[in-house]
């Protein structure tokens, strides 16, 4: 069959491609994917059938039909994978940003009806349509930064049915545009406001009620907030057992203000990806990545301390160099972070992290792949893969987390499909 | 005269309109300028003629023929006025981040050719079509950001002749495009690599050969960098005197890794703006607005430390409170700044140096025009002001930082004419 796609004269194509096949990338295999100099990517119809330099090209593939995208020299790689977000909520929290700026603390806030349950409170007031409408403009914002997957968790309903109405909104988003959505149940974010100071009964009630309503296959992970005022090391431990025994992969919220042993435990039970991680240890890190073989993912969100006003960074430098794969990810959230550029947080992962710029790439496209199980799918550009394509206005791999603040993004394919076009 | 151009229904219209009309803002007049509640702002042809409530339209002033655009609720502001850039350069240096990034010493990249003379060897063997049209790409980003006014010095040549052009390219990309373009002298970067381990002769050279050739109706500012490594107090205070007595305004970059006391002597001697100012002290910035009763302002530029991975901000909150007025920045250059994204600066001001909202507004706007001598063009809504307009996409003021890294830009309009529309 010809190609009905053809993205020609990449300056570098980033393919992400290489070995190892059955894991993530780790260690030095975390820079030490393929880079083709003057290279093209062919596609038929939503998957990529071709990938080489252009000396390579089989020009036999074209016909007229065949659409041409010229590259003209510049950086091409695959679709943004955002393997971390709370993307369906309601309201904002700009007004409460505002009063922690002017010295209000943060016991305070929630004292005048603030943080997390103030989302809650919009979340449950808002009707199904708005809610929805809501995230269908946040993935248009998503897509314009080159993201084509994106991880979408419940949490700010905290009771059985806003929880099931979250997800719903999360799988109905994916289906009317076409970044391709994620759905992870966090039900257990916080204690719902109706089980304050009951964490356990809440994750009882989550266990008999909800969990058995949602199927795996379209829902297929569980995640769980294990931190001080959230849930313990214990509670989360029961909560993700029984998770996996009905199915569900596994996901945590763990290390983001105390070393509690929440990544390690997670880790045990064969946990996809650990979230957060500011404080977790560089020896328990490289003990995770000895027991779990690499197939784990720790999903660093470096944007979050920013805007905290924190400045405990995971130390993904000392991760990656102690085997333990890396991901990058906004945690685009209304109350820790705002933020949709998940570019940022690529360069954030540089500046504060001290990743490489080819270890930040890796981080934000096939790790992240890998930490919500689309690497089948997405990640790299490998035949067989999606057609989710990158074409940026920059010319070389560095320049990428050296624009700061920039969107390098010129054009993305979905499927094949141009979907996005900056100037 | 009737409307050419109406803006209505502003959710919020940031005049940044208000007393005193003399100075900068400053103290607690930097968050207190007048916020209009469903508001408009009416232009005929490039200027300002009216801004007010709806309830005070004056719909006979309208006409078929007047352009009308519906704010729909939305945030209305002035244009954004960027105070500190080097726009004009050749190449970039993004291969020496990768390499800092690796762990590699200043001095091991100044040993192998790399730091600021590697961007003054690219610019002089840059053709002056080359500079220009690096120069109209990077005001084009610019202007998507919402950008409508721009400073942008010299200082990449380091010699009379490649000085000069610096100061053409910055004038005629001006010329070419409408953002407003203020050119500043800032041969003083560091000595020429002809005059090494001579600044003093470098500076006389300046003064005998350069400064004669420019006329400060088109280049109203002479700026110099003091620091260690660039030129000392002594010899900043000598030069900048000789620019003062040549008709040149003033400007200085001082204590950005050290205090030298470089701010304080600037501001003797009469400087608009001092910039950096990340080392000074708050008794020292006390002292600057007490003798300059408030005209001079501090341009702070918080993407740098972030950059260099530097922990040193200017504090911000602590300026303003001492009465110092400040201004906001990106800094862009190719070495320790490559960043456009003024929002992104806007909300490190607010993280990093506790600006409030209102504060950060102001210092990217009315004060970053004081700055740069432009508060009769732009940098408010008011009546004779040119029509520089900014329609968001939110609905109130702290959402501006709050979504970071984002560009809240929907619509520029530069002297009442649409220049960008973001979807
Ligand atoms: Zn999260
Ligand atoms: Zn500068």
């Amino acid at each position: 069959m010809p190609y009905t796609l053809l993205i020609r004269h990449c300056g570098q194509l980033l393919t992400l491609a290489g070995p190892p096949a059955t894991r993530p990338l780790a260690g030095p295999d975390q820079a030490n994917w393929r880079i083709i100099a003057d290279g093209y990517v062919a596609c038929e119809n939503d998957r990529i059938v071709a990938v080489g330099p252009m000396a390579e090209l089989d020009e036999g593939q074209l016909t007229p039909a065949t659409r041409i995208v010229e590259a003209h020299g510049r950086v091409v790689m695959p679709g943004l994978v955002e393997c971390h977000t709370h993307l369906v909520f309601g309201g904002q929290r700009a007004a409460e940003f505002e009063r922690k700026l002017r010295g209000e603390s943060y016991l305070d806030i929630l004292a005048g009806g603030g943080g997390i349950l103030s989302t809650v409170r919009a979340t449950r007031a808002a009707s199904e349509a708005e809610l929805l409408a809501d995230a269908l403009r946040h993935l248009a914002d998503f897509r314009r930064y080159g993201v084509t997957t994106l991880e979408a968790k419940s949490g700010y309903g905290l009771d059985a049915e806003t929880e099931l109405r979250l997800v719903r909104v999360a799988r109905e988003a994916g289906r009317q545009q076409p970044v391709r959505v994620v759905p992870t149940f966090l039900g257990a974010h916080v204690p719902g406001p109706e089980y304050a100071g009951r964490p356990a009964d809440y994750l009882a009630m989550l266990v008999a009620d909800v969990l058995p309503r949602l199927d795996p296959a379209e829902v297929p992970f569980v995640d769980i907030f294990c931190e001080q005022g959230a849930f313990s090391v214990a509670e989360s431990r029961q909560y993700l057992a029984a998770a996996r025994d009905l199915g569900f992969g596994l996901k945590i919220h763990a290390e983001q203000m105390h070393e509690l042993g929440g990544c390690e435990m997670a880790a045990q039970l064969g946990a996809i990806s650990l979230d957060h991680a500011d404080y977790l240890s560089t020896a328990a890190a490289a003990r995770i990545a000895a027991a779990t073989q690499g197939r784990t993912v720790a999903v660093l969100l470096p944007l979050v301390p920013l805007f905290l006003r924190l400045e405990q960074y995971a130390p993904g430098r000392a991760f990656i160099d102690a085997g333990l794969p890396v991901a990058l990810s906004t945690d685009f959230n209304p109350g820790s972070c705002p933020s949709k550029n998940l570019w940022l947080a690529l360069s954030m992962g540089c500046l504060k992290m001290g990743l490489t710029p080819a270890e930040a790439v890796a981080a934000v496209t096939r790790n992240a792949a890998w930490a919500i199980g689309q690497q089948q799918e997405c990640g790299s550009l490998a035949p067989g893969l999606r057609a989710d394509v990158l074409v940026l206005n920059v010319a070389t791999l560095p320049e990428i987390p050296y624009w700061l603040g920039d969107n390098p993004v010129r054009q993305v394919f979905i499927g094949g499909e141009l979907v996005a076009e900056n100037p």
